[in-house]
């Protein structure tokens, strides 16, 4: 029978989640326009929206689906995945998550909407998790410190080789050494990043190392088939000569090994993925970073660092901030922004649940089973390619034809070697009972093995595939941290103390201008769990993950309606790395067009600081084009500029609406401009949450663009990171965007090297973005961006008497945030945005973003997902707070004793018997009614920066230090 | 290939779970005993539970599982279930649970492992809730006055009838009228509860209860069979006749219907099952139970009432406590203990999500698709038993046999009643895609009708199933509560907010003395949400719930095991509904015998409440047995009573250990005794989580014994409920356990009546201690239980100089909890054991067991899940309190101005600008380093009960009333 569900829509509710996403109500929409003067928002949008950029239409997607129909396409989707049991490898392992890890941080909105921690006062939780994560990996690998994560083994890589070349200062070489025995994907990543550094690759066996002048080296132990050197006289040899050495390894492994900074390492660089992560299709997992005490100055990505508050206690901090806008711009070898906050933190508390002893247990039953497999295997005359192993094992001379057909039979998928060679990792995950199935499927079933008699050989005579010279002889995780948390009850309550010291979305509004703190609905998170996402191997085979691919597909397909695109890439991993892909993709088409000469990228000096950064990793020369005095890009330097680097211009980068959160009017013509140059135009997307609806860069004329997955399509922060930053791109640059060594992508070019290790980048995340876009359709987005501008204005309105509006557009309105001027109040006071930001604190807020994209601003962005009501105690707070400074201005409270120089307040300022200061304790921890109500209390005083980075020290303190 | 397991098991860490469920260490168990002067765990057990009841072996259950390899198993039985789309209703509907609720309430241990809110400062978020349940029931039910759940519908029912008849003191009757359109389980509970009761019991069209002399009447709203009669006329002539009236409704249908109280009902109960909770097999869900004003000083279950603290701020409390030990003992009419204050909240959230206008919405569409089915269906020409309908259609006429052959092909339940009528009933999770699968199913392909059209028609012609009288007029939902939080992000806050006041596992050790709060594992609770587990319906055909038949024999049988008793029946869900099915059990099978005139009940006087109670309930006498002065049975005293009342006596109810925390020497003699007078021995279970693996019931002389497995058996607490109390019985009793009338059970009975609506109770949190079992293994519990008594008597030492324990065992030892005497204490210095548990949560502890089973103590019941550190922080905060006593004692602070009086410390305090008190804050609030490390604040001070119990408000107070 013909059914037609659009007629009976009304019946069904498809469209519920829009009013559960979009925070104001229809009543509260009309108070907000009503304060702007406005009658309907269609006003509000005409004279925010430039005319001729606007779309015009509603966008061509499906109708909404509510969050169980959207659940259940979604389930639907996962079915067509199949989890086959994963031999695979390859820098991905079976692993289990300890539920309560899984329950009360990867599933709880308290962990994953925390913001990145900027604000180390409201951040004390997950700042301690990511010290626990340095902690770890600074014991595994033997060296002195280790950063918060990067974004991948693959790019951790290509960072490392950067970080060579800029501290190795006695080599002369431009050329890099890669072993060849190392994964693919890394290789790949290290490629095509040095290509555009202009170095020379050099990759070969290990030992030839010596034979090579290069500033720098990559080695990887355990190698990527199984084998174990000693590489100790490697690394010595190659320090004699003024080599960099970086060594690539394996977490797990390093529980049994020797630990890499024993051997004489520089930097060691891996994946935690195996320390309770899901593989997920390749991602997201934390890289780990470590380097010598040396390079600590110099070590790319975030760095935990302990430090002091204002009344002396202990307190962690982000070391050295490397800031998106302090990033070193056109001189930076690195634009990276994004860690991966959340999955360090849960590969942090995997080894704080486990501890030594459970991970000597871990490893040693991996390495156990893997010597007795290889022992049987050996036994029944089958040849193994290297005499050592950890985990792994390579195996030669055997029909992989017939052995893969039996494992197809036994859901098992195995590592297949183009020369036909086949490898085996085995994991925490893999049982006797498994090596017993192994041993069917690599000798068909009458090889008349038995696993138990194998394993008493095996214990009986001390086997191991690890080499003498190898084996770990120190220990590890001795902190008390790693020691106490053993009983679930323990655990449980330490995850949740931690928790309770951070302020995330579920205590209040994250006003972060540009970073888009919206609502991560509960609906797009829970299929993130679900094991036929969860448990993929990124290197499966197609017919397993038919269902990621459509949903792949179908996010694509939406993300091209979204921004007027022709094609998605979902490699990158991160806005930054997204930003490099895109720029890479118009360096390759220029290549391709015979214009490898463009080399000119047009930057406006309002720009986000990745983007010189990124262009400079490109090669590229960055010019700037100056702002006009309301901030919008000065088209006649524009043009000037353009037409002085016209024969070498290669791009121009802009955002838009602009980081002063204004609709620049003339972007169309801006666009223009660099057309008519032959040059190409990058948009930048992390503004793309005020255009979803109301206009397209593809449309206006932008080429190519990076979408912040975790922005504007609701994948959580998760306290700095995971991202996702895959582009947008015209069709002629299609085939220029990155391509995968190992999972080829259809449609682009087999040389276009990757960005990130995994082809579809952190792919388990991005059933967050499908979800909110199925969810929200058409309407529900274009109403989000709608109601975004509303509430921005609304504050810019609320706010602008007590505090100057910064930039505006043509019609007196600002985009989706607003930046407010401090610079006068604190001429006139003495107050700075610092102390207003610390006191939004004491009012139960996260601060806005703090001078950027101006100095002694606050940028302050609500989205559409707070309602008037927060929107209201936001503003009313403030507005308090500017009263305050009143006070100060008048001479109530002195400069130096004040509410808002000693925030924020805490229970251990409230508790002091003597109680001096001009104003009560209430007024100073208690200053609104909604706090009273519901206090968030800040973990620690303000914390000093300056003790922080000059007594820079990144490992867990000792537990007395906590409490004085 | 044969594999052994077993001799791998050192290789596979199966039994990894014992060491995350128990507390201590290996490390800590050494130094424990050392402080008990003992040398091994072996010592203790020997010296403390009697040798001639010591099991002697270990238990014969499987090896211990893994988390993993646990989950993995129960997902292979969850796969045995399948989930067809069912339309059976009779109580139980498909529903959506909000996924915010569902992540942060239902899977949150911040809100599941929350005990009973007895203590009101910790306890004022799930306070909040239970009252906003209430508003809810109140606004639906038009009453003035709703508790805070019960059960189940059925008990709701039989509750009804109770209250019915003792407040009923104008009519001389002793029968109860019951209409007989009405749920059949609802019909078998209050008849198996009426004939014990002595009430006569007539059934009857509802239209003839005018024919009746009944002191009572409950009629079904909307009838089972869907019919809707305007039940005016009929409630007023029961009224004027002086019989009282109580209305079984459906939540949902009452969003449109007129509410009973409209109608004249004096008592309204139901199901609130379909306000987001799952269906899962039968339960837990919450009933509602609704009075007018004139009940509310004899309403069951527990109320939440508003009070004030004592600063004058609003705060909530459980209003007339019905505390266990304060039941009415042998004068009850009900032995309620556990409420459903989980599912409780969870239905008041649902309601305060989606509003009025949400409900009307849900519940609008039921009501129009089963309109458009209904016009369909009679366009067909098929016949509807009635012209009046909500959501249900009963279908006479038709060919059952081929509609049910279809039903399977689309894998749909319907309702086969006896006489060959279909019924179907609509849900929220009904679409109109599935009415027309409906019509495919009920027609046959060939119908041609269109669910479009039909919609047309009914919409164009304003048709509706609702006769005029039945409309509802009067509004609901209109509290701000209820209008406020309609974004995911509001609600989310809300959730977190409410949350954050409570203290829970999560936070701290929760010591109550006979309520183990232990360990709430993470792997445990995960299955609960599975759907295979969920969104089963219990009336399910046998075929498609084969995985929980699979679970719930071998859970069964591992009770047979660890119990010594033959059978296991899961009906009851609770522990006083357990106690009540064992008598239930007891009196059948003496009835069977021809020994109905055994009727006497011996009952320690040691003994909680519900004991005599329950026996009440069953119709016995109670004989209370004395205690010696050590708190042991008098078995002079035994032995006397026993014999006079030889000829009579029907039961003794034992606990074991007894109340008083200690394994009595001579239990078996005891049994022994009663034996001998050819009566029954009933072992109340709440203690067996100190025997579990050490001795067992069935051994040593019980007939029968129930099983609380919300404590033993790590079923969380809920804050309140739910909980499954299973009894375990010999084989003659076997036969007289309950049985039911929609789906019978096996072996038993087809006349023992049911004591709950479910086969199986609260079927779907029965995997939690399944998982706990298979994970612990035999070694795992014993080792739970020794640890349990381990504990104990670590604190009954560490606290013994401070405070006087009161009883101990043989040697000296207690057993897994401990009484400590204030009275001494009170007697010297004024300070009561209440003073003392308010300022443990100055500590961040919550009280343990107040002055049950003794006025005037504190009984301790640590868990074997509390590490040692926990431990010695809560012995650290008992003995600092003994201090702070001696203080007063010794005049350094008064009587009326001191840290144990003016306890609990709130934020409120601390704030005051004028301190008038002999200490200081931080002697106050934060009394401990533990508490200035992480604090959890009590969210309201010492509440005023008496004024809260006189001034009875139980809705939700107006918003400006939390705002002084």
């Amino acid at each position: 029978m013909p059914f037609e569900t659009r007629r009976l829509a009304e019946l069904a509710d498809h469209d519920a989640f829009i009013k559960r996403h979009n925070g104001p109500c229809a009543a509260e929409v009309e108070t907000m326009l009503k304060v702007l003067n406005l009658k309907r928002m269609e006003d509000l949008i005409e004279q925010t929206v430039p005319g001729d950029i606007r779309l015009g239409r509603e966008l061509d997607l499906d109708e909404p689906r509510s969050e169980a129909e959207a659940l259940e396409y979604l389930s639907q989707l996962a079915r067509q995945n199949r989890v086959a049991k994963s031999y695979i490898g390859q820098g991905y392992y079976g692993t289990y998550m300890p539920a309560v890890i899984q329950r009360n941080v990867f599933e709880n909105p308290g962990w994953y909407t925390a913001y990145t921690p900027y604000q180390p006062e409201i951040s004390q939780g997950r700042l301690e998790g990511l010290l626990n994560f340095q902690q770890v990996i600074m014991d595994l690998t033997g060296m002195e410190l280790a950063n918060a994560s990067l974004l991948d083994e693959a790019t951790a890589a290509a960072e490392a080789m950067a970080l060579c070349k800029r501290s190795n200062k006695k080599s002369k070489s431009n050329a890099f050494f890669v072993a060849d025995d190392i994964f693919p994907q890394t290789l790949d990543v290290v490629k095509t990043r040095a290509a555009f550094f202009g170095f020379e690759l050099i990759s070969g066996p290990a030992q030839e190392l010596a034979d090579h002048n290069v500033f720098g080296a990559l080695v990887q132990y355990p190698s990527a088939s199984g084998e174990l050197h000693d590489l100790k006289p490697l690394l010595d040899a190659a320090a004699e000569r003024s080599v960099m050495t970086c060594v690539a390894s394996d977490l797990l492994s390093l529980v049994l090994l020797k630990e890499p900074g024993a051997l004489g390492a520089d930097i060691v660089i891996g994946n935690s993925q195996r320390f309770g992560v899901p593989m997920g299709f390749g991602g997201p997992h934390a890289a780990f970073f470590a380097t010598s005490d040396k390079l600590k100055r110099s070590i790319p990505g975030r760095i935990i660092g302990v430090s002091k508050d204002s009344r002396g206690n202990t307190a962690l901090r982000m070391a050295m901030q490397t800031r998106e806008q302090h990033i070193r711009r056109e001189k930076a070898t690195s634009n990276i922004c994004t860690a991966q906050a959340l999955l360090a933190n849960i590969a942090g508390f995997y080894a704080t649940y486990h501890g030594a002893e459970g991970l000597r247990k871990i490893a040693g039953r991996v390495h156990r089973l893997t010597t007795v497999l290889a022992q049987g295997l050996t036994q029944a005359g089958i040849t193994l390619a290297h005499d050592s192993w950890f985990d792994t094992l390579r195996l030669t001379g055997i029909d992989a034809g017939k052995v893969h057909g039996r494992a197809m039979t036994h859901g098992i998928n195995l590592h297949y070697f183009a020369n036909g060679d086949v490898g085996i990792s085995l994991d925490e995950t893999t049982s006797a009972h498994d090596v017993a199935t192994l041993f069917d499927v690599l000798l068909a079933d009458e090889h008349g093995l038995s696993v138990t008699a194998l394993d008493e050989q095996v214990v009986a005579n001390g086997m191991t595939g690890i080499p003498g010279a190898c084996q770990r002889e120190s220990d590890f995780l001795s902190h008390p941290t790693f020691n106490r948390y053993r009983s679930e009850t323990e655990m449980l309550r330490y995850l949740k103390r931690l928790e309770n010291k951070d302020l995330s979305l579920v205590h209040a509004m994250i006003p972060l201008g540009s970073c888009t703190m919206k609502l991560n609905a509960t609906s797009e998170m829970i299929p993130v769990s679900w094991p036929a996402f969860a448990h993929l191997h990124p290197f499966a085979p197609r017919d397993q993950v038919a269902g990621y691919h459509q949903m792949i597909d179908e996010l694509a397909a939406f993300l091209v309606e979204i921004t007027g695109y022709d094609h998605i890439s979902m490699q990158p991993n991160s806005g930054a790395q997204g930003e490099y892909a895109g720029l890479l993709a118009i360096r390759r088409y220029q290549a391709a067009q015979g214009e490898s000469h463009r080399n000119v990228c047009l930057i406006p000096s309002s720009a986000h600081g990745t983007n010189p950064a990124t262009a400079a990793m490109v090669g590229m020369d960055v010019v700037v084009v100056e702002c006009d005095q309301n901030g919008n890009i000065d088209i006649d330097d524009l043009t000037d500029k353009a037409a002085k680097h016209s024969e070498r211009l290669s791009a121009i980068m802009i955002t838009y609406p602009s980081t002063h959160g204004v609709f620049e009017s003339h972007v169309r013509k801006v666009c223009e401009i660099v057309h008519q140059h032959g040059a190409q135009v990058y948009v930048d997307g992390a503004n793309m949450n005020a255009q979803v609806g109301l206009t397209r860069p593809g449309d206006f004329g932008g080429d190519v663009s990076h979408l912040n997955l975790h922005k504007t399509f609701c994948i959580p922060h998760g306290g700095g990171g995971p991202g996702m930053g895959p582009i947008g791109v015209k069709a002629h640059l299609a085939p220029h965007v990155s391509n995968h060594v190992v999972t080829p992508v259809n449609g682009v070019n087999e040389a276009s090297g990757a960005v990130s290790a995994a082809a579809f980048g952190s792919a388990s995340i991005l059933p967050i973005s499908w979800a909110y876009i199925k969810m929200m359709g058409a309407r529900g987005l274009r109403e989000a961006t709608e109601l975004a501008i509303l509430n921005a204005n609304y504050i810019a309105k609320r706010l602008g008497e007590a505090y100057p509006i910064l930039y505006r557009g043509a019609n007196g309105h600002v985009a989706h945030e607003c930046i407010i001027d401090i610079r006068p109040l604190k001429a006139a006071s003495g107050i700075s945005e610092e102390d207003i930001a610390k006191r939004l604190m004491d009012y139960g807020f996260h601060a806005p973003t703090m001078s950027f994209p101006v100095p002694g601003t606050l940028m302050i962005e609500p989205t559409e997902s707070e309602s008037l009501y927060e929107i209201d105690r936001f503003c009313d707070a403030m507005i308090a707070i500017r009263e305050e400074v009143k006070r100060i201005e008048a001479g109530e409270w002195p400069l130096d004793n004040n509410p808002l120089v000693n925030a924020p307040h805490t229970q251990a300022d409230i508790m002091d018997s003597q109680w001096e200061r001009p104003y009560d304790r209430r007024l100073g921890a208690f200053p609104s009614e909604a706090v009273t109500a519901a206090k968030y209390w800040p973990a620690v005083n303000r914390v000093d920066n300056v003790f922080g980075d000059r007594q820079l020290v990144c490992s867990c303190p000792s537990i007395d230090e906590y409490r004085h």
